[in-house]
């Protein structure tokens, strides 16, 4: 099979009418995205970025991770949004559901997130944790100065510097940032650190593949050779338009059902792993297409998990949403439910079957009963979770976005209301210049 | 100050009116709760349950905990929606943020879950961390025939009766369970397992004031009876309709905005210790509320982090969202920002102050920028994160969810659209009977 495969038939049935009349509104947005014609087309480095990422990069940036690798038991990843949010999806989907509770091996530091909030308690317990521990530090901000990251990454460095001293600390911390400009520019040349650039022409949210997400992921050991690879092959089968375009189907199929008054979308996976790939969904839609007073609200399950707790809402509640569901044909793992002599809990039934049929058998009572109780459902299926497929999969809604967020009407290149609070933050903070 | 404060000035300003008009159907959603006389009034067992529960039962579930804690380095509690999320909630929010990280100590084992998921890859690597392990088993379901943790639960029982012998592991497995019928009171009976009852008249998502929070919680080192005692307290103060009733206004206000066209609530924590104390605040109220085809839709997001993706959409999106923010007045552990002589980050106007303080800046800045864009914000104020004020919240959220259910015109405890899924999928498994 392929890598990801898109199946829309449960949608279709829902809004076939309003999907049939978007065509030409998809074929549009995608020569806009393809073209680079449309609103934030300062944006679009995403675009080509696959095919045209040098050998050379990730070759660096595995000698990078080499490095931390073998200098380090922890290493923390300090950024928020989308130099955060990429890494830790990829990470925590090839991860052992159980990663966190195994100590580090020599060559496997553990990677730590700090950076993402402003939590004092998390701060000081991440301190304590590295208290006397080999570790090393990737910050990755544009600027230098976001809130969040910037408080992280002084407390860390000073934490580093204090415990390894000055002179090591510069070779165990890597800062990804700007070419030329900004704070975390002057400093790392300052200080000498090794440093990987985030192109201008790549917003945070799609930058999972540029080295803000490529070196985190290598460091947690895995290929981001093939990561790539995966992402080159949905970006040369999502140029044109057209059925083979599974990009332009799923822009052209949500948009038509939100045309239609489905207002949420509920990314649905039925494997713990890729809870995280489903925030960093949310983020690349919500900040993508909510803005003008519109764009579905992206909402996200894990199933069967949260059958039992959003389960209800979903079959019974406002006929406003729709599912699409993220389905991994092959688990990593062979385990069969076994047979049990007394059978008190009749589950004998499924004796020797592996535990991933029932879960597919849930998959599909789900969409059944989801379907018939008014819930549009989309399905993309996953060969299995690797790098190759991951690639592909972030690829895949990377294109589809853009083409979506022009179908919707706005420009899914800026995030305009993301400042907001900032601006409010720095006035109470009395910030120079607020 | 209070264990719990709420402030909804900024909501009230966007629906005045309509809160205004709800008042009797609030005094009338009330009554239904203390008196027994609406619908689904076999299941107001929650109630009245904090000031009636024994400091015996307190007493023997300590000492059950306290063999656990002796016996075992891991201890997997086995259920699934109700019998997974409040102890996962309690739990989480008064861990340390890492402390997975850290290796077990004597007599304080790392709490585990499973049986809240079909993933095969998740089942096995579970296995594979417990293999030659101390471990013991808390497993939680009324009939005992639940398809996710039936399966863990056969599983991991095998596994502990291979690995302790099963002389041994009959005292390493408790039950928490229907007091006479069902498969798990069966075979609990039969292996002479330690057992706890489920009271019949208090639905899953009201749970976790009984044993089956009240154990897992206790296990994992937390004080229940301060929990339970908080509760109490928050008890005495809903029974009554009226300003200082604080169940009641949050009842009354998100009906009010509901009806003026608010169909998304989100629940806003600003520590990422709340994490999962927000997933069970959307299982009680998503399906408590969600049927009819009506219901808010619950969702949640963990700030700053999540400002920096679902942000742009709560600021600038669809004008459908009001939030709701729980607030902890103070952090556990001091840490400052340091000062930095370079300054080159541009940090130093705020070098000095404590984390919290710019955490709580940021969360006064959102609240402007988030109602002067049209998002109704309501306040819940915790003093700080213990058992006390955890207890209080969740009777509080209980309490205000029965009341908001009735007046929304529906069943809040029931949750017949669970049930659709499951007999697909029993069809699909050939299960006998389907």
């Amino acid at each position: 099979m392929k890598a990801i495969e898109l199946n829309i038939e449960k949608a279709l049935y829902f809004a076939e009418g309003k999907f049939n009349d978007n065509k030409d509104a998809a074929v549009e947005a995608l020569t806009k995205v393809e073209e680079g014609t449309g609103a934030g087309n300062d944006f679009l480095g995403w675009v080509n970025l696959p095919s045209e990422t040098p050998a050379e990069l990730l070759d660096r940036i595995n000698a990078t991770a080499k490095r931390l690798q073998d200098n380090c038991d922890y290493v923390v990843c300090v950024g928020i949004g989308g130099s955060y949010l990429g890494a830790k999806a990829v990470n925590t989907a090839l991860a052992d559901n159980f990663e966190y509770y195994y100590a580090p091996n020599p060559g496997e530091p553990k990677v730590l997130y700090a950076g993402q909030n402003i939590s004092e308690d998390y701060t000081a317990e991440l301190e304590k944790l590295l208290d006397g521990k080999r570790f090393g530090i990737i910050v990755i901000s544009k600027s230098g100065t976001t809130t969040e990251p910037a408080i992280a990454f002084r407390i860390l460095k000073e934490k580093l510097e204090k415990q390894a001293g000055k002179t090591a600390a510069k070779d165990l911390i890597v800062a990804i940032t700007d070419a030329s400009k900004g704070a975390l520019r002057t400093l790392a040349d300052q200080e000498g650190y090794e440093t990987y650039v985030i192109p201008d022409n790549v917003g945070g949210r799609f930058s999972v593949l540029t080295p803000v997400g490529l070196l985190p992921i290598a460091v947690a050991g895995h290929d981001i050779k093939k990561l790539v690879a995966g992402a080159v092959e949905m970006e040369n089968s999502t140029k044109h338009s057209g059925d083979g375009n599974i990009a332009e189907t799923y822009a052209r199929m949500r948009n038509a059902l939100y045309a239609d008054g489905k207002k949420i979308e509920i990314l649905v996976n039925f494997e713990p792993k890729l809870h995280y790939f489903n925030e960093w969904w949310k983020q690349l839609y919500g900040e993508s297409e909510g803005k003008d007073h519109k764009g579905i609200f992206p909402a996200a399950v894990d199933f069967t998990t949260d059958l039992h707790s959003m389960g209800q809402w979903i079959q019974e509640g406002e006929r406003t949403i729709f599912e699409t569901v993220i389905s991994v044909a092959k688990p990593a793992v062979e385990r069969r439910v076994p047979s049990d002599e007394a059978n008190l809990d009749g589950l004998n039934y499924m004796a020797g079957k592996r535990i991933d049929e029932v879960n597919k058998m849930a998959e599909l009572g789900t969409q059944m009963a989801h379907v018939d109780g008014g819930v549009p459902n989309m399905r993309i299926v996953l060969d299995s979770l690797n790098e190759h497929t991951l690639g592909a999969l972030i690829y895949f809604f990377e294109k589809a976005c853009g083409i979506s967020g022009y179908m919707l009407g706005v420009n899914p290149f800026n995030q305009p209301g993301v400042e907001a609070y900032k601006k409010n933050m720095f006035k109470l903070l009395k910030k120079p210049g607020y």
